[in-house]
């Protein structure tokens, strides 16, 4: 019997929608040659990382096992699949595996931050395929809402998996390759689907991209102010379809925010927009009839820095929105992002532009499998088992649940379990600590250390700050003195509440016995305990306290 | 030509949903007696409003004219119409009137604050009325998601108003009083419609509680572990059908969660509900087979501290939820509250329990009037202008669209826009200051005091706290001092943050001359300057510096 295995590890994507990071490997137990498929982030809100820049998987497993890694993967260039590749390949040093379009992305993150571009290599997709290690990996092309998106066929002495990638059935895009069913259900005896779980729970079949096609063009023909559009940049089809659109309504497209025009330069430059319209500029757009600007603009997740957020606040490089403009959400909203929209959407009200959003699904499709593609997925590839990723644990579960309701195999595998699938069935190879980096500002810091935790808990709950001074010999100098940030300055005794905490602590520090106040920790601990008792006390609150306690020697 | 008024002034509920409070006057300008309708509570979140414990419409300009107040009506007992009662009535002192139901609510919260109850007045439906100054209130009946809804019908020397209060049409509400056509087409001449606009967005004709009634019982009958479901609790119908189900699935009901009882409570004690079933304890709900239970439970907005959440999080009262057991929202998730609901639907598959919500429609209802009951509502009354209310700014101006295109005439007007209503068109009558004030724990703090905003900050930028002592002769004694909190330890030049921080400070200090080392503002100024400009370098993040400086004499 072999002792050689073949292991599937997430860690990042399963458990949670965006942050992709997933593992292969192949080889004697804790020797196996390893692959990591995507490299992406995912995005902090104020509830649980305030402040935080951009959220990284925790690549430490990877980084301590470099030796063993034969090449970094990278299914499609959406950023929650190719976002950490700049901040991360220095830890990592592997070459990188992906086709032209997301080759054209990644180069320029991983020229931000410094790294070797010489690690990058543009493969041609499928039926070519890229050896390396106990590997053959080949780039599978399938639709989705970005060019160029792959499944992954990974070939291992133990067998075959699938690795779809995010992907929806679309035999008609717009823009890029068609979903081919053929090719699909070419690939024989699969070990493993890996397989996209993010529109599990939608019930109805999805709709291809060209469907949208009459009814935005009907809508922009019918506007008399200027239009300004927003999706997700990299949804190349989709700003095809919309500066179709406007050109065909008698308008100059203009497009606005970073990603915009850099998405679009990446398709042309990789040759995949032949016939974009020629575009204005900003300041071009100020200078025509609004009736004959149509702008394409990036933030249609509420973003606060976007170009929509800076238009709905009044301005953006020169230009306002007004009464009789039109502004299109062709998006969804992901979940979560919904209070940011909801504030656009009402200073747009605000300035008398008429907000149009995706409530009729005439103007946005999904690009993900819904359910009956999941099933059709399913059929084509007609693995041995299917592994959800891509998804919450109630996707993966759901998923997971429609496979065995169809008496196929299926397991839940969140980021950290390993599964064996050497043998006939999956089984757990083992557990493996997961996490999350944060980007703050320049540095990165640890979802453990705690220094994001500190800053909700001062968000919550205020701050005080207590500082003391011991002389020489060891006496108390003055009175402790108060500070306080995010408090209410007055509470129940109708006093000015650092003058109630001064007094509380200056008798604690009076009464408190020789030792205590020799003793940094012990007084310090007791003052803090006062001090949130006395704003116990005074505004019903736990506040956060920090003690500086100063000797002059 | 009379001086005398009638104005429409509201001061929270229009340009957001949620904090109602409305204000109508009538007399010589600047001297109106007035009404309120409504003193409601809005909900913090993170984003704007962390910490903060509940938000409550800022009502300085009412007290300021206390004198002026003839009563507050209580449309009904929802907390963003009843919510303040508790907190605001010691500040307003005026007469309350509100019908049974609402009264036993309001009561509790009155008591709870120590107010006078002797000051609530239980009022009988239309026709009876109220008259008080120079107005005749009359409550009528209307069907909403809460019992002993009710429109008001304010009559004054200038005019009769309409004010809806929130309601929908449903003519079968399973619980209360059925919306009744002829009595709301039977208030003649009508100056102002005053009306809901929550749902304006929802195209399609709203539907009766009791269409849930089949759906919700096959679905309770089928399940086959212990059964859990979740709505809001003073949806007395709704856990009426609920509990209904139960009961005839052979299942014993358990209300969990403070509300829950509360408002079957209420419901009973005014005989709102005559057969509410009989309900178990939590601990009975233990001891009993698990198919047999059917708990109630509030949290379905995914609340921190509610039952559900708790639940989720494992134990709640001595029970657990485990695999075949089923979870139902019967319930719509409020826009914003997305991340907790989707993070207790992941809590419960990661146990096993299958999660049902309201993707289908089968098991929720809205308690609001959708655009075309909107409509019906306008043809009902014909009044000679539409106010629409109770929505976000692009609700009151989609309502005020959808009135213009019927050829009526309509007008926005948010929060601080007095409308004056004497004339045969409503004109702006003037503009008040309105705002929020947030109960922080036990003290109210205005939304622009900046406290709030100082701990948004914090969150945002971490805190850094330097304290310097300045000796009798005015020399700086010993290195400045800095404590950091919520912001990374090491910084780009690889040393302690804290130390750079320090010897860029003790620099700063050694070279500043005499003048700026004796002012303590000039002094603080230069050091936050300092530490703020070190961080930017050191971690690329901005952050909030407190200064201490202490000065021995």
């Amino acid at each position: 019997m072999s002792s050689e295995r073949l292991i599937y590890l997430p860690l990042g994507g399963a458990g949670e929608v965006g942050m992709n990071c997933y593992v292969y490997g192949y080889g004697p137990e804790h020797k196996e040659r390893l692959i990591v498929v995507d490299l992406g982030v995912t995005f902090p809100d104020m509830d649980s990382t305030p402040g935080v820049d951009l959220i990284l998987p925790d690549v430490s497993w990877l980084v301590e096992r470099r030796d063993r890694i034969d090449g970094v993967f990278i299914t499609h260039a959406h950023e929650d699949h190719v976002g950490a590749v700049g901040h991360l390949w220095e830890r990592l040093k592997a070459p990188i595996y992906t086709r032209a379009f997301t080759a054209n992305i990644a180069r320029r993150k991983m020229e931000e931050h410094g790294a070797d571009t010489d690690a990058l290599h543009t493969v041609s997709p499928w039926p070519e395929t890229v050896e390396t290690g106990p590997f053959k990996v080949g780039f599978v092309p399938i639709s989705h809402s970005i060019p160029e998106s792959s499944g992954l066929v990974i070939d291992t002495p133990a067998g075959r998996i699938v690795h779809t990638g995010d992907f929806k059935i679309d035999t008609n895009p717009v823009v890029g390759e068609a979903f081919d069913r053929e090719l699909w259900s070419s690939f024989g005896t699969v070990k493993a689907l890996v397989c996209d779980s993010t529109n599990v729970f939608s019930r109805d079949a999805g709709r291809s991209e060209s469907t949208l096609k009459p009814a935005i063009t009907e809508l922009i023909a019918e506007q008399e102010g200027m239009v300004v559009a927003t999706t997700f940049a990299s949804n190349i089809a989709r700003l095809q379809t919309l500066a179709d659109a406007g050109i065909a309504a008698g308008r100059s497209v203009c497009l606005l925010g970073r990603a915009m025009g850099k998405m679009v330069q990446a398709g042309t430059e990789t040759g995949i927009l032949t016939d974009f319209p020629s575009t204005i500029s900003a300041e071009e757009a100020t200078q025509i009839p609004r009736q004959n600007v149509m702008l394409l603009v990036t933030g249609s997740q509420g973003e606060r820095r976007a170009a929509s957020a800076q238009l709905a606040n009044g301005k953006y490089r020169g230009i306002t929105m007004k009464a009789g403009d039109t502004f299109l959400f062709s998006s969804k909203t992901i979940p979560g992002n919904e209070r940011g929209v909801i504030k656009i959407m009402n200073q747009f009200s605000e300035l008398g532009v008429d907000v149009i959003d995706d409530y009729s699904g005439a103007y946005h499709v999904s690009g993900h499998a819904n359910r009956p593609d999941l099933e059709e997925m399913h059929q084509l590839v007609k693995p041995q088992v299917v592994i959800p990723m891509h998804g919450e644990h109630r996707h993966l579960r759901e998923h997971t649940k429609l496979c065995t309701a169809k008496g196929m195999s299926a397991v839940v595998a969140v980021n950290g379990t390993m599964i064996d699938l050497t043998g006939n069935a999956p089984k757990v190879g083992g557990y493996v600590e997961t996490g999350r980096t944060y980007l703050d500002g320049s540095v990165k810091v640890g979802m453990l250390d705690g220094i994001v935790r500190d800053r909700v808990k001062m968000a919550l709950n205020g701050h005080v700050i207590v500082t003391v001074i011991i002389d020489e010999d060891g006496e108390p100098l003055g009175e402790p003195w108060c500070e306080v940030k995010g408090i209410a300055e007055v509470g129940t005794s109708n006093a000015p509440l650092v003058d109630v905490l001064e007094q509380d602590l200056g008798q604690l520090i009076m009464r408190a016995d020789d030792r205590t106040v020799a003793d940094d920790d012990k007084l310090e601990e007791q003052l803090k305990r006062q001090a949130r008792r006395t704003c116990q006390q005074e505004i019903g609150k736990k506040v956060e306290v920090t003690c500086v306690i100063s000797r002059l020697s």
